[in-house]
């Protein structure tokens, strides 16, 4: 007999008389962490995860970028977020929609707060020559991420429409993509 | 003195004692219709502008893709997507968060309905003889529009920031944008 | 022993993991479909299942009448309605709440729009020769439906309360009832 | 020159520092209250209007049913209700959705509550030989009311459209209607 | 092996079709029930309990108070509260946020009806000489209960950072603790 | 003829097109700063003031507690929050609801994440030598905050009715409430 586990859009709830304060806490965050996914852009990303935050419409993140690193162009699909600067300095934006593309953009310090409204794509860029630091805040417990850079060339997108979406050429688009598919 | 329009988030409401039946009504989704901006990427769309679904969490759009033409990857900010066919055939796909960026893709035929979870990126693609037309529900009344494309190349975000960001060149970069600058 | 499914305000989630193309695809809608229940009224409604749809807040169905039929007045408990006429002509309306009771109608026809603002009592009537056809979509991925004559004469509401409550004898009552009961 | 109140979905609030204890109060739940307007049906409601309660997400109201009397079937749009009986003995009930349109009812007695799922059809009758009053609590600020038979025969629906619609002729759709016309 | 419950944020459902009047039902709110744990404030409190009204956005409670009784400064976290009196007089009150701490209050009588806004601390004194009855809704089936006494004094917090927080000595915080700490 | 200023719950919106980058950044966060309103209990708060996170669901703000200083305790009535500590170490706790009061605290040093569930009860208590920082995120644009000790004893709760909720006598109450109302 298989038995599979029940889901729930978040994960199940603990029960409330065995939660302890460490159910609330997290450590870590005044250092960069992180998986080395994305070594290629010179970011790595530190989750802050607290089993209690669960449902409570909120997440959190260090975000730490190297000299000349960038976060790529990205969007959470189910928050807002603010970002606040930890550490150096780094060249934040976020687009306007379609049909504008307006950037709205500036040099953060330490202690700059920088907002992004819900779904936008922004990014990171530390032209500088210090490592740079941001704790992100995001208006969701679930808020997803998303790079447009891997959404378009990570995957399984036909190369002639992406060609024809970036009023581009096959061979431009496999250029690009050949360096995505490089491990 | 300068007076200022009072903003709310939305369309301020109308006097529901003045309101008509022609406020919960629009015609002509049979047809092509909508703004020429998008020639470039063989796509138009006709958003359903109704008055009285303000508030309700609803909105509309047909979008006609003539044969060879896509409707560029994109995605609503604020907005689930439920797609009809109306017309012709089209291949329809949208790719899931990173880093795993899966691809859920299909050839669409008129009767077809897909459906696309909040704010992730998805597509048309108009790759057969005839044209193709869709009836997109969104699951806001302010759901939003971003072009990936237009996103990056369009708007005003350093070309080296770019360049880093897709794993390419400034030239790379510098090519594709001028074709997005082209009016 | 027995066993009790849990169960959640909706349905449990699939493992995202495990999820396929087909998960968020529906097809037919260019053709009438769905139960025969309602022949007694000349429509028949074909239910778009979508299991990835669900808590993304939409839901979907095709809604077929035929000459002289009707979809009788009723209403949708926890969703807004816009319906697309997709095939022949049709009298569309709904009501507005007590005490005006104002109609909002009008006659459909193909690629028109009509929007019905969250709960209130709305019905179709073909009175044209050809079959019509709608496309409805609904901002809840579960609307719900009550059919105001099966509210009231279908189920077990004493005869007198409703005579009272219609302004009529409890012999009109019984005539109507036992028009609800034949099968 | 006209000048246009600009209106949302709701009421204005009051500036905050000039609120006063009286914005959060309303006296007089204690007796029978409220407009004429039902006086058809045998039942008045007294609505507690309490300017403070703007976006907190409930209303209330006193209903009064005298013996014999009835709040015929309706239903709240955008709200779930709760009844406490504070005098008398009255016979409440709803109807679940199509096509089960089950009824779930009691007699009630003064200190008992019943619950009504969001938009559900329900209803009161005072079978009894004395007046009987209750307190619903609704869980929305703007829960709105659609009676079911004025939804249907007060209003302008086409008495062909009705006679399909409840199964019945023309004949019997007019004698009802004609009632509910009578002032 | 164990076995662990699934929870989700609530109750789990249960099968509408086992579903019957009596769930959606309750009684004895017309006398003083609930637990004695409230003795030493001299009020007590019996919640409203409806599986039916679980996901619904509400619940109920009556409180009695009893002369000289009161119901201590409290306050709901995900509610608001509108209360109606049944019997006697109270002195009824709330306190508006930091840092004006407005206090907003009367003297409610049988029928009178208060609101307060979600999250605002709120009090029940009975100084009359006859019992006192309120009908409590609330906005939420899962409102919270705080005690701003209780949370001070009947838990852990340290005594030094209670007597700076109160602008006291230890030995004050001491003395009321020793009271919150008699069984 | 007066003029009244229309209110809506939150602020009026800015119109798009005249929206610049500052309208989304706020500086100074790095730095202690804020009202000096509540010297008295040896902390500051900064309150980062974005016009551009308007309706976006967060907020946030730099709270600097002293050596010996407290953030009393407190709530914030439509918000959860999640502090993490930007510098010095804190003793920060909250407190579960009536009747439990269960004390779920640690002491937080650089780097770590606390949460605290929608409207509990919490404080910051720096007992060690160097100055603490954090930086507070909230899951609402208009948090709101109430302090317990300012909402018991600076307004204008009638002394009786304090004394009998804190199980204490009317001089002792005085003596507290003496402190609160001190400037």
């Amino acid at each position: 007999m298989r038995t599979r586990a029940v889901r729930v859009n978040g994960v199940p709830c603990k029960d409330p008389a065995a939660a302890v304060a460490d159910d609330f806490f997290f450590a870590g965050v005044d250092k960069p962490g992180g998986s080395a996914a994305s070594k290629r852009y010179g970011f790595s990303a530190l989750t802050v995860q607290i089993p209690g935050l669960n449902t409570l419409g909120e997440s959190h993140a260090r975000v730490d970028v190297a000299p000349g690193g960038v976060f790529p162009p990205h969007y959470h699909p189910r928050a807002s977020e603010t970002a606040l600067v930890l550490e150096g300095s780094v060249y934040f934006g976020f687009v306007s929609s379609y049909p504008d593309n307006r950037l709205f953009a500036k040099v953060l310090r330490k202690g700059d707060v920088f907002a992004v409204p819900q779904g936008l794509v922004h990014f990171l860029y530390n032209n500088g020559s210090v490592p740079a630091a941001i704790y992100a805040s995001l208006s969701s417990q679930n808020a997803g991420l998303v790079l447009l850079g891997d959404a378009l060339f990570a995957g399984a997108i036909p190369d002639d429409l992406l060609a024809k979406s970036l009023l581009t050429d096959r061979h431009t688009v496999g250029s690009i993509r050949a360096n995505f598919r490089r491990p």
